[in-house]
């Protein structure tokens, strides 16, 4: 099988798996434990935020907070994140930010979207006008999971600080973290991120804080990670991300050039007359999303995966909300036909050259022989 | 070295970590992704959720919702169980529950805690007395995890549904589940697990729900485990978890008889004039909680580290808190004394007759030269 589906989740990888495997078997222990043995593996855990920090962080300037996933590290930053006032996001956001906002909102807060922009990028003007001096949280996301569209947050974040000092930036860094190569800049509080979309297993995430900037806890209970999340950590968990983050910003640059040297291909190989591109030229490479018009995505995704191809029509996580049409494609003002014919086609390193080109051959056949039975 | 803290953490289990390797490595797909692969690996999930819930559950009475650890779950059941009115719980909660009502109080509930017994376990007229027709939530530990004392939370249940229908009953079950062969009775709404605690990995937990009980989401997102846990599973943890599940109830009595033998073996070896038992003897086989007057707990349990044996001083996770005296052993009446020696000396079926005979040893030996020291 092909898999092009790595936005949804990747393979984990086997070397980052096998190094961290000691912490199922001989390295069991609690790291809460005060004796040598627990206090072992809470120097093991403190090697993995130190070198997870590292990737992405100018010395000292951040902690982090280890979560049970992306999703859980930005329901801590909607939610705890923000002290009173109004919020800011994105109608670009993931679920994990949106729904979470949306709840907010529920709650009697005052929740203000930006529009986005036709490729799915925020539009920043509408953002920077909806952010005023009662704003305690903006969140916006880094990479658009769904097409792939990058948002310049340092710059946004500028932004933001520049109109309202105080309020918080977040952003929910998910599809860029261990793929983009930066740095989180001096206007960004907090940055979600997850092992599993780049190579590590599901189960572990990251909410990198600017150090001394006070966060409620999300989850109460023993005390673990500074009383910001309490739970046993998920030491494995943790060890593999360390790994695979390290392996994956020691060769950002190359990946990202490998990657985009796929999407290119992908694209180059489609054929013009079948499929429209949704992402932007300037996307992230990792995600190439494009559309069928007059056909369904989900019709075109199973037969590929017949023929070997395994392939995303959207977020993988709004398949759970059984809703037809995506309302980030929606807002990124596509009409109903589009949006019922999208289809993200995601990479990762382990993907080939010739993957890709089989790839694409498979999907103008099948896509040309529906169109060709339509009329 | 023998260890004694399986109440902090256990070994994982290896031929169950053995059978869920795979979702490690070629079953690693979204479980929300709509392809076959991915939709097998959902329904794997269905039957880890079939497997676990038939373990503690009458057919078709009960759902459970996969968390990230028993703290996530017993985090939900406080935040999201209860509605309006007051909440009461006891003194001998475990931080999960214990702190997660602090903040409830700290956001203006009325939050009342009923006392202890001298053993540990709730003082059940003091816990009905607290409950109204206001109160919208009781929370009773079901093992208490510092001196292994059981509640009966099947009759302390259906004695609050007596004052009170309509408020609803949660146990945090962390140190029962797979442990106490007992079934989930018809007044227990909501009931805690954890899978690291009984042979599985960090990082999966599990709330059972009363089937049809509305209860909010704690984590919002892409709406997994139906909108009521948001976030990709952790498909690893969650198969390892059931596979570990089913293991510990096919021998759920073989096991228990087992470790009541070892526990009172312990006992048994232990100098009484130098051990105070603090458990009371109708406690979990699974702990053995000890007090030394005028001696550390802490001193005892590295000198012990140091002869081959681990041991715990109380809960694990309140090693974070860095209090000197453990909250719950004050609270069941003991002295300032008593509470700086607490031993607690916890059990798995991997535990064997030799090792708690040389436990024993070890510990009269160190006791018994450090009380000669003193005097």
């Amino acid at each position: 099988m092909i898999y092009l589906d790595n936005a949804a989740t990747t393979r984990p990888d086997a070397e980052c798996l096998q190094k961290a495997e000691k912490y199922l078997d001989n390295y069991y222990y609690n790291p809460s434990a005060l004796y040598a043995e627990g206090y072992n593996i809470q120097l093991d855990l403190r090697k993995a935020r130190r070198n997870i920090l590292s990737t992405v962080c100018a010395d000292g300037k951040f902690d982090l907070i280890f979560t049970s996933c992306g999703t859980e590290a930005d329901n801590q930053a909607v939610f705890c994140g923000g002290k009173r006032g109004n919020v800011v996001t994105t109608l670009g956001e993931h679920s994990a930010v949106f729904n979470a906002a949306n709840e907010l909102k529920q709650r009697g807060i005052d929740v203000r979207f930006a529009a986005l922009n036709g490729d799915g990028s925020v539009n920043v003007d509408d953002l920077l006008n909806l952010v005023d001096d009662k704003t305690s949280l903006v969140s916006v996301i880094h990479v658009n999971n769904e097409t792939g569209a990058i948002n310049d947050i340092g710059a946004i974040a500028a932004g933001v600080k520049s109109k309202n000092p105080h309020a918080l930036f977040h952003s929910d860094g998910v599809q860029a973290y261990g793929k983009l190569n930066f740095r989180l800049t001096k206007d960004i509080d907090l940055y979600s991120a997850s092992s599993h979309k780049i190579g590590g297993i599901k189960g572990t995430g990251v909410l990198f804080k600017r150090k001394n900037l006070a966060v409620k806890p999300f989850i109460y209970g023993g005390g673990q990670e500074n009383g910001l999340r309490s739970g046993t950590e998920n030491v494995f968990g943790i060890k593999d991300f360390e790994y695979v983050a390290v392996k994956k910003y020691s060769k950002i640059s190359e990946n990202f050039c490998f990657i985009r040297k796929l999407n290119d291909l992908l694209w180059d190989r489609l054929d013009k007359n079948l499929f429209m591109r949704i992402s932007p030229m300037a996307n992230s490479p990792y995600i190439l999303t494009v559309g069928v018009e007059g056909l369904r995505g989900e019709t075109i995704m199973h037969e590929a995966d017949d023929n070997g191809l395994i392939i995303g029509t959207g977020s993988a996580c709004s398949s759970n909300d059984k809703k037809r049409y995506s309302r980030v494609i929606l807002a990124c003002g596509k009409s109903l036909s589009v949006a019922d014919g999208i289809l993200r086609l995601s990479f990762s390193p382990e993907n080939t050259v010739a993957e890709v080109e089989r790839a694409a051959d498979i999907l103008n056949r099948i896509v040309k022989n529906r169109k060709e039975m339509m009329s």
